[in-house]
């Protein structure tokens, strides 16, 4: 008798969820793409190729009624979360929800209510980063007092370039919308207040983003965190993180990989793009959602409450970035189901 | 209906078996380990136990007698390596067989006789730096000539320290072998001849290794590689390899990580043994054979021939090494069946 | 007939004062210390001896009347910088004044006016940084727009400890204020505000400190500079400026010197203190000086106007500090006297 | 009274003169050029404006009849230097010989036997790499044991391009010999032997030069050195030392100063020639030579017997080079003289 093997619908086909299909069923250990979905069917017929053995579906609905999974991934836009959610939690299956949990913080609240219905939580939020090396390093540096208490937090997020459809409220909501999970995962603190500063804006792009700008925000625990959100920066996909301890400090992100002297200056690589520096830590979530699936622990990693809270810190920041001036979170207990 | 799995026999429960064991299991996609053989009984039992559904077999017959397996993975001493071959190759089975081959030449050739019988190749040998990303960036660099052609590589292959076990010729045997098959395999060569220069011995460690070492040798296509072997380094496992080219250099295995300052010092992480730096490469390494073997190709790395090429040179470095002098090896041209 | 050699009297026989008063001696060409002026006789004597041939005083007045030098260095506290600098003024004496200009605006505007009287400026105000070889090839980078318009400066100035005689607003005064000059320096632009934020406080240091702190300045053209303060990082004296441009990000400051791999870590050096890391500036800044004072120019460096900015910078600064907010500068043109 | 000042003849009007002219004369505390000398009076007069003062002579005996100077440094080519410090030794003058000392080991025996007629060493010899700051840091580390004996030194040494003039042999005692003195005087030992190995010949530049290669040495007290010389690597000049002991590594010449991303990838400053990256220890040797001859010294640096050594390693490589094989070298004992 060989081991169990769970049952995967990934419901969206467009390229990250076409991605996810491939990931299961290439990289993962115990899992298999049971059923795409997506309204699109030559879409989600093209998805399926990657996944032998995997039917196409054209709603939720249909799959739940075909008992098609044992557990559904969502990577379809966030405006189509809430409802596939609360369908899901109704069937009881896990649910590996890529980022945003929902796009404000009424609705991800709307879903924590319902999820607190249930025995133990049901939903993973796609907030890859927690599942990278460097992230889960620091995460341990910082836990252990290494150097002490954590005091600062410098962060870095620079892109080579968005498409034409990127808008300024966008620098919050899909881009640094990582650093307030990752800062406040890092910090473990939740955050209380968010500022955006501008800087002179970079004219050889898209000059109606007025970026990069700095976004400040404060944790509970009076820890500072300051991000360059930069998504024109031409040269790659860059993410730094600096802690300041009270008796050191530490860092990741510089450039690694191979070194090359050539034509006066050495070079390091960059990478080209988010999924190049963070192909293996996606492997990493899909393997731990898996294997909490198969265990009956059923998430393992960033939960909804974390999605409630980053949709909390993106409204305060998206007034910040139109209002200026530093906007306050309501700041709420975690949950005991949650802790 | 879901994709076909794989069932691997592990033939060995030792540490690099148990090893071998755990990844198929949880990392490894299309996998399942469907027996673990061991005549230790005990050591078996305990090793299966990472596998749920494996079953216990004493020999190799049995488990060929018993239809155990898709595929078998040696990971015994080298020296129970060319019976266990025999009898897997007689059997038609791909075979995964960690370094070394065999531990010489005349039996490595046997082998390979043995092996230009079947219709294609089914042996690959366990070089797992062929999958490590450092290198095969390194590789791709070489062959896509972006720098000219390459003239000479410099390598640095440090341990921390060894066990008591560990004798002069593994030097060659058990740590230089791995430079020998990788620089062969980048620069796209074969192994000319070897010699063996001592430096200053180590006297704070074991003085009878007469370590450091540093070994020379040269490829069929002029290509000169020098190799600091060096078993008692004290602060980690560290390998480096530079490659210097008509137009450049290209260099890996600097420290990467976590960067920390604290007391009067910058520091980077330091692997701490082979395990943590291979880590990856290993879970390559398996998954390309998995994939390989469903795919029919049977073996996709490196075969026997490569196994055998790196027994003449293992022969011709301790020979070197006890010797003295600059040692040739026979020069063979690698036959079709393995291009 | 050899070339001319400049003396100079040296005012302030403390650490500083000796510290130039040696550097003059031993590695300045052209240079001699023909006079040490200080009212505490034996530390003026103690001084005088690293500077065979000069002379003792014991006042400015005493030095002017005697003719006893070509260019004075003034090296004492802040607050006697005015009176002396006036008095050197009105002998039309080149001066070398350490930073601060003087320890308030007010004062600062007065020695300008006075020095506006004059024919060409005969200030220059130490602010060593600029003589550093890394700001200077940061600055080249940045005027030659050679990755478009600098966007943003970030900085980090951390020492390992300070004395107890440091107070909070030294925070500003004495430490952030090389980063108010040199950054408006880079960017070639004038401080238009000032804010300071509070991080987590380091609680192992002297809290009364509270710091870590974050300084936010904007420049007339637009450019946001952060400063990370921190004195008590214990690890040692550590500067770094990150420019982000509109094409690219040049950075300086990372740890140099001697790489050592040890105990599991690999290490680079750190400097212990502001003495390590701008010894070749001050060598620089003086031999620029005394060139300039050679060649008639009088001052190479940053002038008086420069030193006011820099009180205005510090001024705005604690009130940021103290009362909190964003606190303008007047930012007034600089006269073509400056230019 | 002022402090006296040290008159330097500099015999050689060439380009290695000239600079040392406008150091002595623009960064050097104690020194006046007082005599340029050089056949070819045009010549001499262009690099004399460097110096103002300084008069024009056509040879050494001119100078020293007219007592023009208190130390003499010689900037002429090789074949010249034993007759002008057979010259210069009998007029009692303090010396600084750019290197080599002489072209081959019996005319600097000579010069080495007629220095042991003075009371004390004359001669300093212009090996600049003493001088710099990261073989100082090198030499420490190693003499401190701070990680055990040396064992082994790797070093790098590489050159953008050469001029058509260069001839192979030009690849030891040219550029090899500057790792011939640094290694020993790192290590605090003599040159046992010396063997040159092919590497791939670099056809994109001079195939005549049959280069890169590999120059391996062993010191008497064991320690093995490796040198890659390669004089048309193309990128920069670049010059590593990676020194391997028995607890530990120390490593310097990685790539300093302007971190700068761009264009899918990180940059690092490379010097572009030995002037970049030497120009400080220039410096430092001249000021340590004018300090000792000001002193009563006289030396503070490589002397004369360190000349000769070179010399030996030269003919000793030159013949490995030619002929291949392990070439021995004469060990003497060094003279207290030298000590």
């Amino acid at each position: 008798m060989s081991k169990p093997t769970v049952r995967v619908a990934v419901l969206g086909a467009g390229r990250m969820g076409a991605d996810h299909i491939e990931r299961l069923t290439r990289n993962i250990s115990g899992a298999e793409v049971s059923a795409v979905i997506d309204t699109d069917e030559a879409r989600a017929r093209s998805a399926a190729e990657l996944a032998p053995g995997s039917v196409v579906l054209p709603t939720l609905e249909a799959a739940i009624d075909a008992n098609a999974m044992d557990a559904l991934l969502i990577a379809t836009p966030g405006p189509a979360h809430e409802s596939a959610i609360m369908l899901a939690l109704a069937a009881k299956l896990p649910i590996l929800c890529e980022k945003p949990l929902t796009e404000d913080p009424v609705s991800s609240r709307r879903i924590v209510e319902a999820e607190l219905e249930l025995d133990r939580p049901h939903i993973q939020v796609g907030f890859t980063r927690r599942f990278d090396a460097d992230y889960i390093q620091m995460r341990r540096f910082i836990e252990r007092k290494r150097a002490g208490e954590l005091l600062m937090l410098h962060c870095v997020h620079r892109n080579p370039s968005v498409a034409e459809s990127y808008r300024p409220e966008m620098l919050i909501a899909d881009s640094v919308v990582h650093e307030f999970d990752a800062a406040a995962w890092l910090a473990g603190a939740a955050i209380r207040n968010v500022e955006v500063r501008h800087a002179r804006t970079n004219s050889v792009a898209r000059e109606d983003l007025r970026e990069p700008i700095l976004v400040l925000f404060e944790l509970t625990n009076d820890v500072l965190v300051d991000v360059e959100m930069n998504v024109n920066c031409g040269f790659g996909y860059q993410v730094t993180t600096e802690g300041v301890f009270e008796q050191g400090v530490a860092r990741f992100g510089d450039p690694a990989g191979l070194q090359v002297f050539e034509t006066q200056k050495a070079s390091f690589g960059i990478d080209e793009g988010h999924s190049d520096r963070l192909d293996d830590a996606f492997n990493a979530e899909l393997q731990a959602w898996m294997d909490a699936v198969a265990s009956e622990r059923l998430v393992d990693g960033p939960n909804a409450w974390d999605g409630y809270q980053a949709a909390l810190a993106c409204e305060a920041g998206i007034r910040a970035l139109n209002e200026g001036g530093r906007i306050d979170l309501p700041v709420e207990e975690r949950p005991a189901f949650y802790a």
